[in-house]
């Protein structure tokens, strides 16, 4: 049977094959999961539908969860940051299954760089779409979208209608609700049925955990999920490794600007934030720091860096990068105070950090397209600001996102989540939970190796005297690393 | 009445009052916090037994819980931490008292640098000795020593006697044992007396809260307790922040040795191993780091350190600091094996961090005096190291500990900690606690405007999005910096 799939162009598959073997060797966690696992096939009978960025090193997950025993239908969670080729090699599939571009064999998959929100949406939708069944029985999510569309519907369905979108709604709100409009015409129990069968869901970042949270204080929480995003190995390594790695990256791709000796302006100091100014910082510019919450802050001002408010500031900045998780953090009023050529990107997760809608309106604003994903704004008055990635995650849309090693940890802990959740249903009910700490340490330990770094082992008296077992876990719950 | 001390020579404190005096300027917390509480004097009839470094930080810290209403006593909770300038001006007052040197109208403080282990026992104990009543009704501890005398006061005294040292009992235990047979002979019910009018202890340290959570768990600890340590203005600012200054102080000011283009070892990646580690780099050090837990090695190796265990770089290293809170952690053997001149210190709490008994031990092994707190061991085969402190906290033992504002973030919390403790006894039962987030923030939020920091202010709106409060707490509780 074919495999359903909806990407750019499934000839780029030997290319994406390449860069997946390459990231193999990254992602010594990944590979060693499969060695451990593949014999008892812990995901033998999972169903995952799996929402995140379709990259290069997502494309190792996909296969990875398929060795472990999973089926899998992906999407990406950005309409930007999808890796084509990548994309193509996983619905081709490995070298070993046979597969080509005209008679592939891997996993389905719907995604590609540069969706219409109604495309990403749809392409959302048909990760929830299986062939004979109510619907996938797990969900790996980066952000919660997949997680919304299953609890809208439910919603939706129960009160026998889709709303229309009211007048403060943003244009993604419409086009959800457009989407759910359709479902429910076709099939007006769809996700009712479906929810039951969810035996959980693993969620990737900080966004996506506060909306679970929210459902959870709410009791609209339908099952149980795992907070991927708190596991050590991946907020403390991924948001702030990988960003420190992606950023530069990302700016150096769109604007070939040099970094060195500009004023660069960071809001939110949290673990984004944190990796964020240490990029900056390391290719020599002037970093300041904006923070509402007065620990982080104070962090930033002992890491040497100024602590300002944006508005004080916009005539020094020539880069203004967000990293908050927060909405309105650049207002269209920052974006018109910046001085000439500034450059203005987000590395949160969602677009609503940088008002987009509100430079839009901007009278006599000017758009130009420099190359794909780079924008200048041009004001009336003449003066300009380039806007990577229309707004959204430039990391990803700019560059090609955290790199493999970075992310070999984030998706160990992904997949031994996934694991946890279907095997041991009885130890996580419907709520939200932290990965145990021993599995976290698990994670860190698969890629100590790689880096020639060696552990050194307490001995049984050094054991006794920390109160801690030889084996771990080290530390209280509290510690924060 | 006479205040009553033992500290080296009274007639140091206008020098040690020099010192008070600048440090209250570094010290915005604790100097905010005296303005705010000295009408309202919460601490009122609070009978304080302090035990931390008795240093011209503790000295503000002090003279705060003293204008909040406190009653306090005063010894250090280390041998060589005394800053006698300090101490001294402790015991005559601050000026507006009309104190002198022959007419101290200050606090009674049992401390100097140097002592032996007697005196510092005879020290600590003298803190529970208060006339009229049966002893302090609050402990504010450093490593737990002040708490551990009340516990095993009351477990010897329920047992009728104290024991004999076993074989492998440490020298300080020993000691331990002496100064309360003495009690004990003097008074058998002096401490099952005290204990109960103890309404609790609030904890500075890693290694003292250790402690606590292990008579938590065996259920013999005897009174309520905070945890001061784990408040991130605690741990992230003072064991690391703090560290990073004081590290390099210390080496430079024991040895006056070059740094730079030295390779250091640091054993030991948790707070204190980070900020030790970043202080080295700083300085131009090529810094190596031994770990047994994989994700802070793992941190390590991601900060770009060569993550090693210490037995295979002994002939590379020309600095070795210990800073894990754990023991034998450096052993007489790597001691031996270390290159000419090596230069070893400890930063963690206790001096098991590093095997002197077993140094000693060594045949034909030679000890100089260097000056004080520096001594060289000369091995029989004409090479030798040097050892900083005698194996003790070499940032205060060589020089003067940590700087005052990262302290007043730290003694900020203690005094929160004592305030809510004996305030508010209903809310903390027998226990360890966490210091509430919204106070841990609140400490932050002191320290801001000393450094030009600005604090941005959530939007309504903003603060909706993100689910929180305006005015914080920011963070869930399992966030961690
Ligand atoms: N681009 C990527 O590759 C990537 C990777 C990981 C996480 N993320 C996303 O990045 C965002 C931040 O994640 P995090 O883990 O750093 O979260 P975090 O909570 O650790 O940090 C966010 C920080 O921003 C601060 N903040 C909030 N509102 C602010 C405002 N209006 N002005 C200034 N500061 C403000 C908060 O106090 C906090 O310290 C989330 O949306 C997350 O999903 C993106
Ligand atoms: N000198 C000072 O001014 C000062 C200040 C704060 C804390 N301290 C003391 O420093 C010590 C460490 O405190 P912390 O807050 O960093 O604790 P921590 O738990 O954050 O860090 C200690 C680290 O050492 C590691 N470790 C344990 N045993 C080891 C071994 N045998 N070899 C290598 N690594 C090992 C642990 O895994 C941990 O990561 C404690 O004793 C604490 O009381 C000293």
């Amino acid at each position: 049977m074919a495999v359903q799939h909806r990407v750019r162009d499934l000839s780029l598959a030997p290319a994406g094959r390449h860069q997946i073997r390459l990231a193999e060797h990254e992602m010594p966690g990944l590979m060693a999961l499969r060695e451990r696992y593949t014999a008892s096939q812990p995901l033998a009978g999972a169903r995952i539908a799996g929402s995140i960025h379709m990259t290069v090193q997502t494309a190792v997950l996909i296969e990875t969860l398929v060795a472990l025993g999973a089926e899998v239908r992906w999407a990406s969670c950005n309409i930007f940051s999808t890796d084509d080729a990548a994309a193509a090699a996983v619905v081709v599939g490995p070298s070993e299954q046979g597969g080509t571009p005209e008679d592939p064999r891997g996993v389905p998959v719907f995604a590609w760089k540069g969706e219409t929100l109604e495309e990403y949406w749809e392409c959302t939708d048909q990760i929830f779409r299986w062939d004979g069944v109510d619907g996938p029985n797990m969900i790996l999510d980066d952000g919660g979208d997949a997680t919304l569309l299953v609890h809208k519907g439910v919603e939706f369905e129960a009160a026998g209608a889709v709303p229309s979108a009211g007048e403060d709604d943003s244009e993604e709100y419409r086009v959800i609700l457009e989407t759910l409009r359709r479902s429910v015409a076709e099939d007006g129990q769809r996700f009712t049925r479906m929810a039951p069968g969810i035996k959980g869901v693993t969620e990737e970042t900080t966004t996506g955990v506060h909306r679970l949270y929210e459902m959870q204080r709410a009791g609209t929480l339908l099952f149980p999920a795992m907070n991927v995003n708190d596991a050590v190995t991946k907020s403390k390594f991924d948001n702030t490794y990988g960003c420190r790695h992606s950023l530069v990256d990302g700016l150096n791709r769109a604007t070939d600007v040099l970094i060195g000796g500009k004023t660069a302006v960071v809001c939110g100091y949290g673990d984004v934030g944190k990796g964020s100014a240490e990029s900056l910082r390391g290719q020599g510019a002037r970093v300041l720091v904006t923070e509402v919450d007065p620990i982080c802050a104070l962090q930033a001002a002992m890491d040497g860096y100024q602590v300002v408010r944006l508005e004080d500031v916009l005539d020094q900045a020539h880069i203004v990068i967000t990293t908050t998780g927060c909405k309105d953090v650049i207002t269209a009023e920052h974006l018109q105070g910046l001085r000439d050529k500034a450059i203005v990107g987000n590395i949160g997760h969602f677009d609503n950090e940088i008002d987009m809608a509100g430079l839009a309106r901007v009278p006599g604003v000017q758009r130009t397209e420099i190359k794909p994903q780079v924008h200048e704004w041009t004001f009336p008055d003449g003066h300009s600001i380039i806007i990577l990635s229309e707004g959204r995650l430039l990391n990803l849309g700019n560059a090609t996102g955290h790199p493999s090693f970075v992310m070999s940890n984030s998706f160990s802990d992904q997949t031994i989540a996934q694991i946890e959740l279907f095997t041991k249903p009885d130890e996580y009910p419907t709520g939200v939970h932290l990965l145990p700490k021993h599995l976290d340490e698990e994670v860190a330990r698969l890629h100590l190796d790689a880096l020639g770094a060696k552990l050194t082992e307490l001995t049984k008296s050094q054991a006794e005297y920390l109160g801690v077992d030889v084996a771990g876990p080290y530390k209280p719950d509290h510690y924060k690393y």
